[in-house]
């Protein structure tokens, strides 16, 4: 996260030298982050990239060479550009914890402070949040999939680009993955590292055996085979039972193979059986080749013997769907610390923005289950028994007892001194997974699942629908002003 | 392209140790790196990433930060982190330049070197190239989509992470884009920015009129005015040509306006009707909201008045084909200078690779229109007449007269040198888009395009076609061995 100033939009700059030179230097705005749509047809996501979001906004300087590209542009004027070069962001910033499950229309971050500064993060924002927050929410489907089997992420070579491959191996590691075959990602983030032969290793060697009594001597503990360089079941498996005996036979632990190709349900029972016959039965099977959630469920239930899963493009990019949708939308505007909510149209409703300082309320019933979400106003309190109702369908209600709350926006940055110390890697990972355990199953089936309660506070729905009574009317008394002249 | 030397998977450096330790430290290889499959069911590739390949070989050394990292993992000896220490590649590179339209199987980079080093580069090569060639090739059909029409990519904040963002806005310039939001891409690489207000801007004026008026004082020989923020017709439109009017009645000239919401067809039709009546026929309309090739194309047949378009998503992640899904695959292997071809076998037909050091020859008639690529062996020459056969559907052939002929592969870096030099990214655009020019409408059309005939040349079938039959052979006698024991 160095050289960031730039990373940004065009238009967050002319916007900024439009507020400057229209005397709103100093007016401020509140943003919220968030997204409208859970990816790949799931029942929740889980919340990352708070950690890069940090690291951004401590790096948030124009250098010289960028004052100078700047310039380079002609079309900003030397006051503006004068304010950029000692630009350092200066606002609050509330996030929810990386790995919080999260859901739409939640803000996953809130950023209020002069609307400059608040503009010209936009864009860094969401690209980081929109990203991580898509991995961490793929990667915790495919290891719900893969049971209690383990799953190593090893999509570098897939991934969008390198900040993809290395900010994608983090966030899989939040959302559960237990091994990264990416080094880089290794050093920075200290994840645990995996990864042991390619095809062209065994393909080098005069044969297949050959090949694999190599890699034994040279790692004689961490020893597992890729068996379908040829085929399977009549050279894979039974050249690596043999040096895998051998290994044995000199005190080492053989550690298992990898099939790679082929139906891996077939493969793996078979694969299996030959291992048990040979004494064998401690040796693991690895599975990797185009791996999703819904393939490794439909292998699993055909009764796969698989331990292990190696997962790589699909998880890399979230091939089903690989952009989250977030945006940033300004929910109030005000002057020193004094804030009017906005809002904004749309003829679909569910580009509606909601206004005002907003929070998010959790409720949980007595074992610890998550029941119910509210979006509500900064200052708002409930009391039991609460009813809640549906934003759209205002119908449908439920009324709350018994219940504990968890606010999940939590301070970061206050006038731009950060106030949040952050959690290491590990810490989030297991903090994710418990994040999960307070979720009913149905909300968390891959397939259509429940769709969790997120309401509106019954103050901020009333909020909502005053002001956009307020701009229909207005547009129309416009038009009709309009028309009749 | 700093801090490079670990952005590969833990398997290249345990495979590097491994033959390293196995006495093959000085044993060579090619390697040839290729795609399967065109994406988003296109009929053609921009190849694209090879400054970016170029920029990571120049910057390939461990650093002391790096050797720790690696002493730390304790699964490397002395004798290979030494090696490591002082590592530079020093091997051959070919590639095809940036922008040349290229299709399956066909090698647009070919790795000849030590093993050693043509294993660790595999990781990063393929990251690069198949993210910067996948985003190429979806901007070439968005700005194929759009006809005459100009396209701006504005992906950042929905991209895969900054490098996506960056790295993605470079190769849309390549296939074809104008203009890019992303200022740090603009600084890096010197492509156009564009970006004018957002609807946070409109909302934090009093209303929209004053809105548009602030836009005016601040850029009046650049204002482009969004529309949509409370309703187009009913307001934005009558609002942007009341400030267009008052800039045009100062000697300015209003740009137009731009619609982010509703329908496309029918709103740009109403507000160019508006805008003509009102004499700002020259004004633009710039449209843009979560398109694609498919839906530009679907509303130009409506008959929209758009003039450019912007488009984020579905360009800067290629949404519906999100990898492009290359492989980097050996194909000889030898000692001093002197290679053994090499096959890898496999259940799918599309998985055989092909042996041996290759070329790629287009051949093209006398327009100058591409008829057919053969893949060939590098010795190979071509004389007319000559008759090519499809390598699976081996009854499909073809006699071409006539033609003139064309190598793809340069030589990039020879010893770890670099002979090539690059191109400006501007001159890759424009012979990115002779390229196209070269290939038949039937094959660049967006849906069920006509299958581009990639042949292998008959020296090269041959040689697979024995390998193929030799390894299945001992396959065959090791297994009946061992089964007779």
């Amino acid at each position: 996260m160095q050289d960031v100033a730039l990373l940004t939009d065009l238009y967050q700059l002319t916007m900024m030298q439009g507020y400057y030179q229209n005397g709103y230097e100093n007016k401020e705005a509140v943003f919220d982050l968030y997204f409208r749509k859970i990816p790949s047809g799931g029942g929740y996501v889980i919340a990352a990239g708070l950690e890069q979001v940090v690291e951004y906004i401590e790096n948030l300087r124009f250098s010289s060479e960028d004052m100078a590209y700047l310039r380079g542009l002609n079309i900003f004027d030397e006051g503006f550009l004068n304010l950029l070069k000692d630009f350092r962001f200066h606002g609050d910033i509330d996030a929810v914890p990386e790995g919080t499950v999260v859901f739409p229309y939640e803000p996953l971050v809130r950023v209020k402070g002069r609307i400059l500064e608040a503009q010209l993060i936009e864009t860094a924002l969401l690209n980081i949040i929109n990203f991580e927050t898509l991995i961490a929410t793929k990667a915790s489907r495919v290891v719900a999939a893969a049971g209690g089997g383990s799953v190593m992420e090893f999509g570098l070579r897939r991934a969008q680009g390198p900040d993809a491959g290395i900010l994608g191996s983090r966030a899989a590691f939040i959302g559960g993955c237990q091994f990264t075959s990416n080094v880089l990602a290794g050093k920075r983030y200290g994840i645990p590292l995996s990864g042991t032969q390619a095809h062209s290793w065994i393909q080098c060697f005069p044969d297949e055996l050959e090949a694999f009594r190599a890699y034994a001597r040279t790692f004689p503990d961490q020893c597992l085979l890729l068996v379908d360089t040829y085929n399977v079941l009549k050279s894979g498996v039974p050249n690596a039972i043999k040096v895998g005996l051998e290994l044995e036979a000199e005190g080492h632990r053989f550690l298992g193979i990898r099939i790679d190709s082929g139906d891996l349900t077939y493969l793996s029972r078979e694969a299996r059986k030959m291992l048990d016959q040979a004494g064998l039965e401690h040796a693991r099977i690895v599975a990797s080749n185009d791996l999703d959630e819904h393939t490794i469920s439909a292998i699993r239930a055909q009764g796969a013997a698989i331990d292990s899963w190696g997962v790589g493009t699909h998880l890399i990019t979230s091939k089903d769907t690989p952009a989250l949708g977030g945006v940033y939308k300004l929910s109030a505007e005000g002057q020193k610390g004094v804030f009017e909510p906005r809002l904004k149209v749309s003829e679909n409703i569910s580009k509606i923005t909601n206004p005002g300082i907003k929070k998010i309320v959790r409720f949980y019933d007595r074992r610890g289950k998550a029941m119910a979400d509210l979006i509500a106003l900064e200052d708002e309190h409930f009391e039991e028994p609460l009813t809640i109702f549906d934003p759209i369908e205002t119908w449908k209600r439920k009324t709350l007892t018994d219940f504990k709350t968890r606010e999940l926006l939590r301070p970061v940055f206050r006038g731009g001194r950060r106030v949040y110390e952050l959690p290491y890697l590990k810490d989030i990972q297991t903090y994710a997974q418990h994040e999960c355990e307070t979720l009913w199953d149905e909300v968390k089936r891959l397939v259509n699942p429940h769709r969790y309660i997120v309401d509106l506070s019954p103050k901020l729905f009333e909020l909502r629908q005053s002001l956009l009574l307020e701009i229909s009317t207005k547009i129309e008394e416009e038009q009709t002003k309009r028309l009749s002249k």
